[in-house]
């Protein structure tokens, strides 16, 4: 599927700072970059650094008084649909060394905390059988509900408050899945359906050799997600992190889905 | 049912600090103390005040280096089994007044981040059919295990770790209860069939114009439960409370049944 | 000095719920109501219940739709500068029982957790000096800024962010006298100095048989604060409890000094 | 310096688990492992895995009922005294990109929360000379006590209480660090002085283009400290972490700087 993207970006900025974005799709084997333009109002030189793992990339930038950005992109995403509940299990100590920390707990998804409730639950499962049935638990336990939650919303929370929104639910899954034995990560996207529009957030969780794309909120298809980064939680993956302070003056997310019969 | 309780405490305190103690069983009409005799060894005189909501009362102690206590007590126990699901519901702005924080969050009790969890698991049932759902979905949901909680877990820790003691029983039944908008409060007592023998902790609902005692972890019925003092959590119903440091040499809290048939 | 006192308060509640409102300054001896009129438009019959510890009081009444309130009142509060410094010390241990509750931690007032640091920063001081010396490090050490905190906010997040509004400074003196050993309570108040204009809160700290209020942010002198209702912490003296769901549509506090010289 | 180190851990297992171990001094430029042995008794075979960013390795190991490992080494050490304060500054928008999330908050190290507090009392300081400040005031503030705090204990519970272990100063600079910009990681070491013996943690700062240890708590030098492994806080560290049950039987941790003047 073609996406066309379109990001418009503007605060304010108290005095100078230092901005790190992360709002460029990342060029991967299964989402094509046809074309890209981002364009950054910053009053020094922009500086792009590599993304977490090495995936997608960062821009530094520095704000003075106000920090505009504009992206524009046009990406083709080719992913197949995930069936999660064929994928075999592999058992923590047999997994490639790099993904131990998306084993471990993090500040929003506090897996050590959520080991009781998998372990009660889901008894018996491991791998995909298990992967599947977290994602559907977190689809029919939790509301998708603007206003339920902040910036400070950990996993825990969201368990307990049974509503959310997609970083919510990208927590959770995430929290579930590593309290499960399943390495799992946060991954900020651009997907068409995201009601109201904005940046996205899902779930990836690591069976049988690789990472497969899961979004609880059932707002994406795997097909139509193109992702911009990933990480531990929202702290590795927020589109913008200021080293500062900075207020919102406007903040456009688009996201379509491009017809492509005519091409 | 008639208990015999003897409780002993030795703790070194490092230089001199006021003690708070909350060790007597309460005098109500539903528990008549027989006999009793609380010896303190402290440095200067023992005081007592009334506990919360004037019931039972705690004592105010110096320890200087150390502090031990002997507790010992016959408590006569007359008290009916409680069947939750007959009591109608009391909407929250009908309540009397003094329960009103009997109502509202606590430290250990988050009742408001609970609410999603309780509005969509059970939802239709208010009053005492709420109740026993909750108390049946805690008992259920737990395991009880030493050694899965301390002193600073939360009903919302219990929640997802689905395991704890006596205390983050009757937390997390607490939690949900007021959640579910019923007055709740938590009781530290004295049972004979809690293994290993210590301090109880149960909740009580307020049901139909009354308290009523629940024992989540099935440990102890309602007959058998001797209340010392009560309060919105932990916070407030601790056995005793250090104003500075100190450690624990030897506790010691033995209940009994007292076979009666003789008398 | 005569306050006068417009309060309108204007929600949107979701379905039905039962509603708590606490915005009626409390009838004390230094706050004497000339006049008020308190208009609920609810579906049902407003209820008034004592405010916690019996001060002030809580009215509950049921919103559909819609809840708006009208409060409007003339108070003449007379009340004498306090001078925290020369209160002498009183030991936990000999308090009125029913302080117990206001030495103890609570929810958003963790003073367990910042007597480390009162002990270190404050040693050999007690009582009044104490009071004094805390009052003033809080004023000092924190910056008054609006959205910095939320309704989740802890004194121990304030005590690291150092910043904060009137809740926050009030949770934060609080917290730090009770890690002293001086009972403490949060006031919820009307005051005319606050600015941009809101319900206030302050802190009232128990030192020598009696309760001082301090206002740390410096906004209210003690002479022209009219206290609404008592309680731990900003649970107990919240504006509005809303038993389900509610969105703002419009408040407005008015408070001001009335000039009685004509009179 | 030559470090003789002589680890022996046991540890019962509830059933069987997969264990990671971070126990073997990592071979780095500054310490050079002279000679080493591993031996765990596991039920399945040993793998071995890089450790975090590359640093040293992970050990994965099957525990079955019991888990016991020994590790033995001989390592010496050769690192110059730091000297934080003559290091120059660099802006977050400068660093390089593997370093972003050493700048960024984890679950231990809170930094975004204490920014208000590092802002205010370090005004004016950037780079080294605020490094030398943020390590000094930790040194000075914190008291090193046994017992204050357990393995959930955050740098924002420190900032409170004022005392702690190693893991607690570490976890308290790296988060003033990150809050002031400064990059910083925390590390499992072993060093001589440790009293009781025990496995170490010290915080490393990035400052002008390398890792700079600092050992807030004082036990160490950083002549001879020899790392085991890095990372964003305590989750990264951890020497052991059961991926199930487990339970200590005995830990021994043996660490003594050897006498080289013979050689």
């Amino acid at each position: 599927m073609r996406l066309s993207i379109d990001v418009r970006l503007d605060y304010g900025i108290t005095g100078s700072a230092d901005v790190l974005l992360q709002i460029e799709a990342a060029a991967m084997a299964d989402q094509r970059i046809v074309d890209e333009a981002l364009t950054i109002w910053s009053e020094s030189p922009i500086r792009a650094v590599p993304g977490e793992d090495g995936i997608g990339q960062r821009c530094w930038a520095r704000g003075h008084g106000r920090l505009v950005a504009h992206y524009r992109a046009t990406v083709d995403v080719s992913r197949e649909k995930v069936d999660l509940h064929r994928y075999p299990a592999t058992p923590p100590r047999m997994l490639p060394g790099e993904l131990t920390a998306y084993l471990l707990p993090s500040r929003y998804c506090q897996s050590d905390r959520l080991e009781g409730f998998v372990l009660r639950e889901f008894a018996g499962l491991t791998g995909g059988p298990l992967a599947s049935a977290l994602s559907a638990w977190v689809t029919d336990s939790l509301d998708y509900r603007m206003g339920t939650s902040s910036g400070e919303t950990t996993a825990l929370d969201t368990f307990a408050s049974r509503a959310g929104v997609c970083r919510d639910y990208a927590h959770l899954l995430v929290a579930l899945a590593r309290a499960g034995g399943i390495p799992a990560r946060c991954v900020s996207a651009y997907a068409p359906g995201v009601d109201p529009p904005d940046f996205h957030a899902v779930a990836e969780l690591w069976l049988d050799g690789g990472w497969r794309l899961v979004d609880a909120t059932g707002m994406a298809s795997c097909g139509d997600v193109a992702r911009v980064c990933i990480g531990r939680d929202a702290t590795d993956i927020a589109f913008m992190t200021v080293f500062g302070q900075a207020q919102l003056y406007e903040q456009v997310v688009r996201v379509t889905a491009v017809d492509q019969s005519d091409h």
